[in-house]
């Protein structure tokens, strides 16, 4: 079984140039782990696609029947990686939309057993601090839009197979997070993330983290951090929805262990995915 | 005669979706007017062009080389409007480039006569200001990269035919430019135009403008500037390659005469043309 792709409901592969996903990035997607053709944390996931349309001036009417009538008609069954991205669709020259225009759906999904998604993964990966600064745009945080230069930037900092992630800072100096990633550390028996009101993609996990901690009577702290605030904690993790928990054994030059809180966030997650 | 599209050399209308133009905003764009043919100020945007490639990691070697080629493949001899994007191609997942991949090109002309680029504008037109801010990113300052959600925002805030532009400031409360031209005014008998070390785009129209008004003695000055200052001007005009120069006659509750050193600039900018 190879890729299968969707676009509004037709196998193809191709979009018109003319999209405003492509012109201007007027679009937003979500990264999704299935296995055995379950969307783990669906519901989390078409929230967030729905709320990023409203921000970009995308209509979402029928939207979400439209994506699962899609879903269905691929029939998947088996473990692998969705990607979903919709547009605000083809038509016209100009920033301005003119004319009436239908949202474009992009359904990829990608066969992969669940146990390559981490394939290779060492019981710790090691990150490093980039030196691209993502801008502070309130109008934009948070969501997952298709505007990822400052991504593709950061990324190309290193090489190096055995860095795993870059930490990014904001152009003032707050830590935010990795370029594919959220990040959370433990420090003073608090499990802490920063706050992403000015830049950053808000994660589906790590949302999913902060109430799971909660929960689990974790006392958890969204704030703003420096980066040596982050190395001097006891415990480091980033998270994503294909990578799940990953702790972290070293950032720069300082190492760390898998902690305690790290361990249980991690078990509970795999509770949450109900393993099929 | 309509629209010619050619895709790496070859008609074609669609980009794959794996295109880290789609996926990321990973590219670059020109928007030419063309005269019988003729592609005005050409060198000076396949020079942008190219600076906006090296600055976001697209190759570029035997580009301009392809480009030139496709554009006398087009065989094009009368007016119109050629957008010009180069992308960093297609292939991979993931922000990190992880294989060899070549860089996409489209080209797309659409007919129209000169007359009509400026088809129906008054005499003068009328400018607002938008809500929008512009995020300060220095790494993307000057580029016209793919990643424009800042001006659909902005320009989806009014619906009003009457208002032809509107024009955004910075975070910070700067003003930048419009979104979709640049922004002049006459001050104290000097020539103003935003810094766009910040954010904003570099534009060919403006860049032309500054040289050409040192060399016919006007003063220039490239500075920082609070909305009231743009607001007391005794002239504004606003730029770009389609809409040449267009003097502005009201911005929010004032108006403006079209005063001498805009006819100047517009004077200097259809010599420059060498009307055919």
């Amino acid at each position: 079984m190879s890729t299968l792709t969707l676009i509004n409901g037709q196998p193809a592969s191709t979009i018109s140039i003319a999209d405003r996903g492509f012109a201007y990035g007027q679009g937003v997607f979500e990264t999704i782990q299935v296995r055995c053709g379950r969307r783990l944390l669906w519901d989390a996931h078409l929230a967030r696609l729905l709320d990023g349309c409203g921000r970009l001036a995308i209509p979402t009417d029928g939207v979400a029947e439209q994506l699962e009538r899609d879903w269905s008609s691929l029939a998947v069954a088996r473990d692998g990686v969705l990607k979903l991205t919709v547009t605000r669709g083809a038509g016209g020259r100009g920033y301005a939309v003119t004319e009436a225009m239908a949202p474009s759906r992009i359904l990829r999904f990608t066969p992969a057993p669940v146990s390559t998604l981490q394939q290779g993964e060492p019981d710790s990966v090691r990150l490093r601090w980039c030196s691209t600064r993502l801008a502070r745009q309130p109008l934009l945080a948070g969501i997952k839009h298709l505007n990822r230069l400052e991504q593709v930037l950061a990324r190309a900092e290193w090489q190096d197979p055995a860095i795993r992630e870059g930490l990014v800072c904001d152009t003032d100096g707050w830590v935010v997070e990795g370029t594919m990633s959220n990040l959370f550390f433990v420090r003073d028996g608090r499990l802490c993330t920063p706050d992403l009101s000015y830049c950053g993609v808000s994660g589906i996990i790590r949302n999913w983290i902060l109430q799971a901690a909660s929960a689990a009577d974790v006392v958890c702290e969204v704030g703003h951090y420096r980066p040596p605030q982050v190395e001097q904690a006891a415990e480091i993790f980033i998270c994503n929805s294909l990578i799940d928990i990953l702790p972290v054994g070293r950032l720069g030059a300082r190492s760390y262990p898998v902690g305690a809180v790290t361990r249980l966030m991690q078990q509970l997650l795999q509770q949450e995915y109900q393993l099929c």
